[in-house]
């Protein structure tokens, strides 16, 4: 049996940083991603298990909150472990960590296990092994919380989805929902401050060729509401906390 | 002394592959960065060498040419090394490999050595120790060959530069290029064909906010002309060979 935690080493480099020198949040989530993959692959739940049963892990939820953000050059170990796991659904945290074990951020994730056929959810827990890799870890960021529906406001943006777009499964990257989101703010914004905190939930599937509208509300100061629509169809929403 | 090629090992992730979970040129054009990031600076004459002597490496035109793409879950060589060196430019040299040698792609790379101050070249004979890294190596595609301008056309497609189009040096990320090229094409084109050659010039710098304008032109059966302008100045163009 492999240990419960994945401990993965990341190397930011140059041209993936933002023009500040520092890794941008579609990096972290690509981080995050990538340890996921490796993570439930390596013990016998990832993708190829996964395929072969005609299913695929669909990411529903993320929240990622960042107290320091890598700059170039520098090397960070990615941790990840299954921390819950029922019939819906499963959770998976990520902590970053500088490689002298300063915690710089987290991130929690839930996860379905769709029928790639039906886009179904299937039993999580008829997994074989997921259950046993349960960690009990105290995570020091809150989980994800309702995001308000935005209503009766104009789009402040739109684009089309392109072939960059799509994932592996047909549908928009879920990279590409969060590149999409942040372009939403002005580089001012990014110059005077940091993304403490991004929530974001994956609501519906989007394919190639579909038109998506964005929306922005500010919630409260330095916390807005973000919201990318097919119509009337909410595809994804987010909550971002500056600091 | 380094070894004069550099050979680094990359895994083909689900999450980066595309609709038919192959590798995109995106990520093939980063796997080209990262090479030529890591050799360099392994070398000596990398973005530390550099930055403290006020320089930047500039990608100035690229040349891809793919005879088959990696798959999802495939492993890969990427192998560098320096071509040649004049006082204006460095020409880098990337061959991609399967784990058991086979050669599935070749790459042509253009750099100049620019005065981040000024934004004009430097000698890149100055950079110690790159001339004694060069590789006298013959390589199967042809080099760069002139793109012709496109002429009274009307643009095809536009975009805003935004915060994930930019790079550490302020300007239009290299392999957003790329995204934004071959994000002009139909998914359609995807499901019957590959892009079997990419030749990219790196004619302008550009910046937060500039509104771009697409070009598309076809210049003989599967060859097409592609350009990005910023009102009458191009930014960037480009030639697709699909097969």
């Amino acid at each position: 049996m492999h240990s419960l935690i994945g401990t993965y080493r990341f190397n930011i480099d140059a041209y993936t940083t933002d023009f500040r020198g520092k890794a941008t949040l579609p990096l972290m989530s690509s981080f995050i991603l990538q340890v996921a993959t490796k993570h439930a692959e390596e013990r016998g739940f990832g993708y190829s298990v996964m395929t072969a049963q005609n299913k695929a892990w669909v990411l529903s939820r993320m929240v990622i909150e960042m107290f320091e953000y890598p700059k170039n050059d520098d090397q960070l170990n990615v941790k990840t472990w299954v921390a819950d796991a029922n019939k819906l659904f499963t959770e998976r945290c990520v902590s970053f960590e500088t490689l002298d074990g300063k915690q710089i951020g987290f991130a929690r994730t839930v996860w379905a296990a769709i029928d790639i056929e039906t886009r179904r959810p299937t039993n999580v827990l008829e997994l074989e092994g997921l259950s046993d890799y349960k960690v009990e870890q105290e995570l020091p960021i809150i989980g994800a919380r309702k995001i308000p529906a935005i209503k009766d406001q104009e789009p402040v943006g739109k684009f089309t989805i392109r072939y960059s777009d799509i994932d592996i499964n047909g549908h928009l990257n879920s990279m590409k929902y969060i590149e999409h989101f942040i372009d939403m703010f002005d580089m001012e914004m990014f110059k005077i401050k940091d993304i403490r905190r991004f929530e974001i939930n994956y609501t519906n599937e989007a394919y190639f060729g579909t038109r998506l509208h964005l929306y922005k509300k500010e919630e409260t100061d330095s916390t807005y509401i973000l919201e990318m629509k097919n119509e009337d169809v909410v595809i994804s929403s987010s909550r971002v906390i500056w600091e």
